[in-house]
């Protein structure tokens, strides 16, 4: 029997307590890209922490205010545990089979926008610290809690508040935001991020938008600038034709490409839980195309907005027009640097009508696979999953891991329940119950062999 | 003294109850774009036929009805005037000063949806009727009205309808829908209109949208593809790319020239209106910039849409994206060839992924400026206006003139209250009331004078 079984037990018989909890933060919109919310969230989730006994602190910052928590523990050592309370925005609504911010259990799921990403993995742990305390009392090591609200909006001024707090922010380990199993259902251990520099170009070439058989014909079309702009970007190939663009990438090691050739083959799981009939750049599975997916620098369209839109026709010329663009950077690429590459890539194109607004961007970090603490998270998942962590040396999305792994020196591990149904971003966004368990019952093993 | 003194002074006198008329019709929304009020329109359009003794029908197409109305006057010779019902979306609707269905007068102006294209330029004829009804009791000639309902999604019935209908719709010539005044007030003779090629461009690479740093970064994504594929149809220097696209285009001829020559130069004028800094193809303006307007084919991009597109960021792969694409085409391009070429390119460059929807369409066609009624209308104006109409050999903007010119063999006359700041298409479309009035005025001069 299971060293653990006192703490499993608890788990299993609070369950419908804590996914009420989760229900009641989830029905709170916080919408960072909309400054939605984000206020009275942060303030349900300092009452959560405090109901747990942490000492609490709904910290300013420019954006977002940071809801900072911690509780001493019998132990010296300190665990970071990193979360976030803002989410993605719901849209396009009438793709919902629920309503976005009125949470609903369907088939063993709970359904809502940030249900995974990642409002259900603060409940989580905060179950698992319930299950120690209600049967301990105390906590065998401190805990600290940092949880932001602009995570979805490429956290913006976190770095600088964890460059402010480095003394209050001190530890020893980190467990990420996110994290989960595999379409085996085999957990994962996702050792780096990719970094991601976030623009919006805009192009404005008329002061309104003109009927497109007169005026229209022979003035300029904000639309047709930002189409040739984009396509100055990347060509059909894929290739990213910003000069400089690939100049400080460091390709995967030879490790990095042996622990991704252990990792299962997924091209056909892709295809089929996106729709896609297939890969870019003619891939079609195994290493190469899980190297493809982590270690190659990304220019994705996120989103096109120019003139009429509706049904059926309107002949006008657009007076403007703007993308979304998302770069994701691998090591070690700098946003500030890719920006002002592409500034200089557009100019030199004859694009120097076309406007960018950064909305934000964070460089790409990673965590040594040989930590200790990795080998704690790794080890402590075998008997919860009932089989053991399988390690990737990095995934191909973004989080503001680089500050925690260079300015706090941490090592940063990733546990959860996400899966790959989880629809983070998209509609129906939401998590498995039984996955939910799990990584409570995880996290419950990992604080108590911490200070061990 | 003018031989007209009594239809001005009725016109003058009676002027409000005509705006009045005017503004309840503006009040119908009538958007054949999203088939919005057509019907109640269409009775709407029957209704004040008939309060001036028309016989009238309500006819039925594949589309929205035609209201078709007929008086017989003393002379044998019949005028058809065309209009249409149907009017633009009135979107963007933040940008419109007062709501686009509920028309307003300020400061000599009028303001609606549909008032200037072309709802006023129907009771405008109609009120020029009741001038010499209420003096004369009865009609100089036969007069026919022919008023249709999709004009503004390119006419797509009405070629049919008037093919079907021959012998009933049988005239001496044809009034067209709309007309106007320059930058300088003076009224112009427009003797033909680009044809149109309207489509949108569709790409669906998913099934689902996708978080843009996971799956997304190796899947196809349906805003680049579309991106790519638009720049596949035209160059930065406005050089349409689909093989064969100017094969069937007549050029300008001397006399075309000519008369575009005799046109004062409108430069600086588009520039202050449209808040231009240049225009396309580095004109500067002269005869070759008037002549690029007009008899040159185009490819628009009137709108784009996909992903996401609200404030700040949001990290996903779209799945779908689409382009509304307007071609303006010249004699003798023909809607249905254009097709065929743009299908054909898009495959051959690798796009068959992007479906086209064809809107509607319909080819150029053009009056001959010798002709004996265009005279009539060309000289009566003068009265009217304090200065001769100048002839243009054809405008840039479309419509279903050829059925009337090529099937009817009618010679089409444009006469009407348009004016440079008229904003048709665009929000806070207006008509001025003192050019309601002249165009009234100048009505009545034509139909009086037709049968002579």
């Amino acid at each position: 029997m299971s060293d653990y079984k006192k703490y499993d037990s608890y788990l299993e018989k609070n369950l419908v307590q804590s996914l009420s909890e989760l229900s009641t933060y989830v029905a709170q919109p916080s919408i960072s890209a909309q400054n939605l919310g984000l206020k009275e969230c942060a303030q349900l989730v300092k009452d959560m922490l405090e109901k747990r006994g942490f000492n609490t602190e709904v910290m300013v910052t420019d954006g977002a205010p940071v809801v900072y928590g911690e509780r001493k523990g019998k132990g010296d050592k300190t665990l970071l545990i990193y979360n976030h309370y803002d989410v993605q925005p719901p849209e396009p609504l009438e793709l919902w089979e629920s309503p976005p911010f009125e949470p609903e259990i369907r088939a063993g799921k709970m359904y809502g926008r940030g249900v995974s990403d990642d409002k259900s993995h603060l409940t989580a742990r905060l179950f698992a610290i319930d299950s120690i305390l209600s049967t301990e009392g105390e906590l065998p090591c401190n805990i600290k809690f940092i949880i932001e609200g602009e995570e979805e909006t490429s956290s913006e001024h976190l770095h600088e508040f964890i460059s402010n707090n480095l003394d209050k922010l001190k530890s020893d380990a980190c467990i990420w935001e996110f994290g989960g199993v595999d379409h085996r259902d085999i957990p994962m251990q996702y050792l780096g991020l990719r970094g991601i520099c976030y623009v919006e170009l805009e192009v404005e070439s008329l002061g309104t938008d003109v009927h497109s058989g007169l005026g229209g014909s022979i003035l300029p079309n904000a639309a047709w600038r930002l189409t040739w702009a984009l396509n100055s970007l990347k060509g059909v190939d894929e290739h990213i034709l910003i000069p400089g663009f690939y100049d400080e990438v460091v390709p995967p090691s030879a490790r990095d490409r042996e622990l991704m050739d252990e990792l299962p083959d997924f091209a056909d799981e892709y295809k089929k839980r996106y729709g896609a009939s297939r890969f870019i750049k003619g891939l079609t599975g195994g290493t190469e195309l899980k190297i493809e997916e982590v270690f190659t620098p990304t220019c994705t369209i996120c989103g096109l907005t120019s003139g009429y839109q509706g049904v059926g026709q309107k002949t006008v010329q657009p007076a403007s027009a703007s993308a979304k663009v998302d770069f994701r950077l691998v090591p070690n690429q700098k946003p500030d640097d890719i920006l002002k590459k592409l500034r200089a890539h557009l100019d030199e194109q004859g694009f120097d009508d076309v406007k960018i607004h950064y909305w934000g961007g964070e460089p790409a970090a990673r965590t040594d696979p040989d930590d200790p603490f990795i080998k704690i998270v790794v080890d402590t998942s075998t008997e919860v999953y009932g089989k053991p962590m399988e390690i990737t040396p990095m995934i191909g999305g973004s989080g503001p891991n680089y500050p925690f792994v260079h300015d706090l020196g941490l090592p940063v591990a990733t546990m959860g329940h996400g899966y790959p149904d989880t629809k983070a971003h998209a509609p129906n966004e939401n998590i498995r119950i039984d996955l939910y368990l799990q990584h409570a019952k995880h996290m419950a093993r990992v604080i108590l062999n911490f200070t061990k």
